[in-house]
C-alpha cells in the first residue's frame, strides 16, 4: 500500500472515524485511499473554516478526535480561526495538511507556503513527514498526541510524494499518558480553603463540567458552602434542571468583579482563574478582588475528575447531596413583539431534553444563560477562542456526532455570516441543526466596546463599521440558496412555532429573530 | 493626540487612502481615530478573506497599497489565504492587526495569540509597535514597505495599550528604494539569446504586463522574432485589441511542455521559468525543454522596465513596430444550449472598454484565454497563489479604486462559495461587479486532477467530494439574500442578455451560468 494508504488505515485503526474536509490536488492520493479503505465517514465543508469547526464540535460530543484533510498551507490558513477555537476549548483533532512533494518545493510554484509556520500558532504538535514508509507511525503518533487530555491540536504535513510512495504496515497508536491528579499537598491547602468559613469557590474548566465531575463537585459545595463558577465560555457543559449547577463569570468586566467581590478563596481546576477577555484602559486584566488569592489545585492537562474525588475524600463529602437545579416554571410561550428576552423565555421553555445547545449569541444571548437554567437537561457548547463564526460549524460537527439529538445554533446576525457556508454541509448530511439569528442588523457588542475602551458618541464612520444593515441580510433566501429551509420572525408566538417546527423537522432549519 | 490617530494620520500623509476592515474591540481606538479624522475611506468585509482580498484587488489596480484593519490573530488567520494570493502576485497591502493590551498577554485570554506567527508566513514584514510614542515611525515604515517594488505586505502589530497611549506626531514615511535595473553584462547575454536566431521567448511577470513594458516587449519580440510568455496567472495584464499580445503558459503540464518544447532560449524578467503549478508522480516540476537553458534578466524586486529599455538599446529596437492583438471579428452572439464555450464567445464580443476581469473560472474558464485575445481593450487579474476564494474579493477591491469601469468576475461555483459574502460589500459600497458563476456543481478541476495523479475510476468517496450537486446551491438566492440582484441561465442568448443587463446596472449582478 501507499503512504496515505497506510495513514488512513492508522487513523482508523486508532479511532477515528470521521474525516472533515475540502481537498485539493496535493491530497488526492489520501481521497483516493479513503475512496478504496472506505475506512473513515468524508464530510465535506465548502470552506475550511467550516472543516477544523465542525471537527471542534464533534470532539466536544464524541469525546474522541476527527481528522481533518486540508489543501496546503493556505486551506490550513483558511481553517486557522476555528482550529484556535478549538486549541482554546482543548479539542483534539488531527488536521493531515496536504503539500508539495518534497522536492516541488524549491520551484516556489503559486501555492508553495511554509505549511508547518502556519501551523504552529495554533495546534501543539506538528510534524511533517517526510518519507512514504515512517508517515502510518507519524499518524499513530498525531492520534496520541490529539487524544491527550484534555484534546491537542496535532497537525501532520503530508507532501505528495509523501502519499503515492510505497507505505509501511498501518501503526498501532502509543496509549496517551494519562493525566495524573494533583499532590496531597495542593488537595489539603485547597480543602482548607474551600472549608474555612470565608466565602469560597470552586473555579471549574474541561470536562469536570460534565459528569461525574458535575455532582463530585455539587458534593462539595454541599458539605463546604462553596460555590461552583466556571469560565464564560465553555467547551461543553450539561446543564438544566435535575443537574448540578454552575456560575458561570459574566462576560462584563464590572459584572464579574461584582460577583466575584465577596470571595476570600477560589480553587482552580483546569485554570487558575477568570480574566478579563479584553483589557480597557481603566479596568484590570484580573477580575478576583485583592483579597482573593486563587490557587491551582490542578492544571488542564492535569485529571480534574480524580483532583474532585480526592477533594471529596479530604472534605469527607462523597455522602452530601448536591443541589440541583429545579426545572422551569410553566410561564406559558410569550408574545407580542419579538426582543431577547421572548426568545430566551420561549427557548427555555421549548428545548427538549438531550438536546445540544450551540451558543454564538454574542451580545443578544447574554441573558440566555440564567433563563435557561432550568430548561431541560441539555448539553450547551460556547464559542472559547473568542474568533466568531464557530456556531454553524460546531453544530455541524455536533450534528454528525450525535444524529439523534437535536441542535439550536444561537448565533448574532455577524457571526453567522463567518461560515454561514456551513448550512450547505447541514443539509447534505440532514443534520437537525435549527440555526436562531439574532438579526439586530450590528455589531451590537461592538457598541458596547467602544464606550467601555472610552469612547463615546461614536460618529458616522465608526457606526458605518459596526452596523450591517446596509444592505439587510435575508438569511431564509441565504439559507435557501444553500438548500436549507426558514423563516423569518418578529414576533414572539411566531418565533416560538417557529423553534418547534425546526426542532422537529430534520435536515437544517433558520430562523431569522428579527429584534 | 494618542498613539492610533498618529497611526492613522501616518497613514493618510503617506498616501493610503482606503482601509479595508472587520474590527473588534481591540481596534476600537483605531476606529475612533479613523472616525475622528475621516482621514481614510473604510470598507467593511463580513470576514476578513474579504477584506485581504479586495485589499489585493485595490492594490493591483490602484497601484498603490491600501491598509487593512484585523481583529487579533484569528482575524489576521481568516484572511491568511488572501494575504497569500496577494503576497504571491506581487501585491503591496498595509496591515494593521490589533492586538491586546501588551500586559493583558500573559493572562491569555480567549483571543490571545502569537500574531507573529501568524502573520510571518504570508509577510515580507512585520512588527509589534510596542509604544504609543513610536507607532507613527512603525506606521511609515510599513507604508514604506508595502510601497518597495513590487510591492510587500507589511504587518504592523497594534496592541491596545499603543493604540490608547499618548502618541506622536504622524511621520513621513522614507522613499522606498528605487528598484535598479539589470546589470550591462546580463543585457548583453539576453540579447545575444534573443538575436541568436534559434527560437527563443521573453518570459514577463510583474508590472512589465502593462505600459510601458507591453510596448517595449512588443519592439522587441517585431526586431528579434522572440516570443513573449507570461505565467499562468498574473496579477494583472492588460491586454485586448490594439495591445501587445502575450501568451500564457498552459496549466496542464502536457501542453506547458508542447508550447515550450521548440525554444532554444528563454530570457525571464521577475522570474526566472514557469513551473509546474503542483508535482505529479510522473511529471517534472520544469517544464521547459533540457535544451532549453533559462537566464533571468532581472529578478521581481528589480526594474523589469528598465530592463525591457536596456533590452531595446542593445538590441537597437526602439523603432521597431510591435504586432498588436488584432480585433475579434463579429461572428455575432451564440445561442442554444450555454456551455463553455459560448459563455467564452459571448463574453468576448460584449465586453466593454477599459473593463477589468477578475478570472477565477479554475477548469471552466481554460479556453477563454485565446478567445477574448482580440475583445476590447481591458485588465484581466488572475488567481496568483492558488488558494481559491480571490475572485470575488478582487472584484471588490477593483471596484473600489476603479469605480467607473465595469467589472467582470469570471467564478467556478465551488471558488464562488469561499467568500460569497462580498458580495454583501460590493451591495454597500455599489459597485458594477457582474459575476458570471460556472454552475457545474463540481470541484471539476480535482476530476482532471485525480486522473493526473494516477488515479483513474474515483469511487463513490472521492466522487462525494468532487460533486458539490448535493444540494444544489442557488446563486441567485444567496445573492439576493445579501443586497444583490441576479438570474440564472442556462441558454447562450439569454446569458448574452444577462451578462449585458449586469455590466450596464450599477451594483453588483450575479449570472449563474448552468453548464
Amino acid at each position: 500500500m501507499n503512504g496515505a494508504e497506510s495513514l488512513v488505515k492508522t487513523l482508523a485503526l486508532n479511532g477515528i472515524e470521521v474525516c472533515f474536509t475540502n481537498p485539493g490536488t496535493s491530497e488526492m492520493h489520501f481521497m483516493a485511499a479513503l475512496d478504496r479503505t472506505n475506512a473513515l465517514r468524508c464530510v465535506l465543508g465548502l470552506q475550511e473554516n467550516i472543516v477544523t469547526g465542525a471537527a471542534d464540535g464533534y470532539a466536544r460530543m464524541a469525546e474522541k478526535p476527527a481528522a481533518t484533510l486540508l489543501h496546503l498551507g493556505p486551506g490550513l490558513g483558511n481553517g486557522l480561526a476555528n482550529l484556535h477555537n478549538a486549541n482554546k476549548a482543548g479539542t483534539g483533532i488531527v488536521n493531515i495538511v496536504g503539500d508539495h512533494a518534497t522536492y516541488h518545493i524549491e520551484f516556489d510554484a503559486p501555492l508553495t507556503a511554509d505549511v508547518e509556520g502556519i501551523a504552529a500558532p495554533v495546534s501543539n504538535w506538528v510534524k511533517t513527514s517526510p518519507t512514504a514508509d515512517g508517515v502510518a507511525a507519524d499518524g499513530a503518533e498525531s492520534v496520541r498526541q490529539a487524544m491527550t487530555h484534555p484534546g491537542r491540536i496535532a497537525t501532520l504535513i503530508l507532501p505528495a510524494n509523501t502519499a503515492w510512495g510505497d507505505g509501511a504496515e498501518p501503526v498501532k497508536a502509543a496509549t496517551p499518558n494519562s493525566p495524573t491528579g494533583p499532590s496531597e499537598a495542593a488537595v489539603e491547602a485547597a480543602a482548607k480553603a474551600l472549608s474555612s468559613g470565608e466565602p469560597a469557590a470552586l473555579y471549574l474548566k474541561g470536562n469536570v463540567l460534565r459528569e461525574p465531575g458535575l455532582t463530585l463537585a455539587g458534593k462539595i459545595a454541599a458539605k463546604t458552602g462553596a460555590r461552583l463558577l466556571a469560565p464564560t465560555s465553555n467547551a461543553r457543559i450539561d446543564r438544566g434542571a435535575g443537574r448540578v449547577p454552575v456560575e458561570r463569570v459574566p462576560y462584563v468586566v464590572a459584572q464579574a468583579m461584582d460577583r466575584l467581590a465577596p470571595l476570600k478563596h477560589l480553587v482552580g481546576i483546569g485554570d487558575k482563574e477568570p480574566v478579563a477577555f479584553f483589557a480597557y484602559p481603566d479596568k484590570p486584566s484580573r477580575v478576583l478582588p485583592d483579597s482573593c488569592a486563587p490557587q491551582l489545585l490542578c492544571g488542564e492537562d492535569e485529571d480534574g475528575v480524580r483532583a474532585l474525588e480526592m477533594l471529596c475524600d479530604a472534605l469527607d463529602a462523597h455522602n452530601a447531596v448536591p443541589e440541583l437545579a429545579e426545572g422551569r416554571a410553566n410561564e406559558g410561550l410569550p408574545d407580542g413583539a419579538l426582543d431577547q428576552d421572548k426568545i430566551a423565555a420561549a427557548f427555555s421553555s421549548l428545548l427538549p431534553e438531550g438536546a445540544i445547545v450551540i451558543d454564538e449569541s454574542i451580545s443578544s444571548g447574554r441573558q440566555l444563560n440564567w433563563q435557561t437554567a432550568g430548561a431541560a437537561p441539555h448539553s450547551w457548547l460556547s464559542l472559547c477562542g473568542g474568533s466568531i463564526g464557530a456556531g454553524l460549524p460546531l453544530a455541524t460537527g455536533a450534528g454528525i456526532a450525535c444524529p439523534d439529538r437535536p441542535i439550536v445554533a444561537l448565533e448574532g446576525d455577524g457571526s453567522a455570516m463567518y461560515t454561514i457556508q456551513a448550512l450547505w454541509t447541514q443539509a447534505r448530511e440532514n443534520l437537525n441543526v435549527t440555526t436562531v439569528i439574532y438579526a439586530n442588523r450590528s455589531y451590537a457588542i461592538l457598541q458596547g466596546e467602544m464606550s467601555a475602551v472610552g469612547v463615546e458618541d461614536p460618529g458616522k464612520v465608526a457606526q458605518d463599521m459596526f452596523n450591517i444593515d446596509r444592505p439587510t441580510l435575508d438569511f431564509v433566501s441565504i439559507a435557501r440558496g444553500m438548500g436549507a429551509d426558514g423563516e423569518r420572525v418578529d414576533d414572539a408566538g411566531d418565533f416560538a412555532k417557529a423553534l418547534e417546527r425546526g426542532m422537529a423537522t430534520p435536515g437544517p432549519y433558520v430562523i431569522e429573530a428579527v429584534i
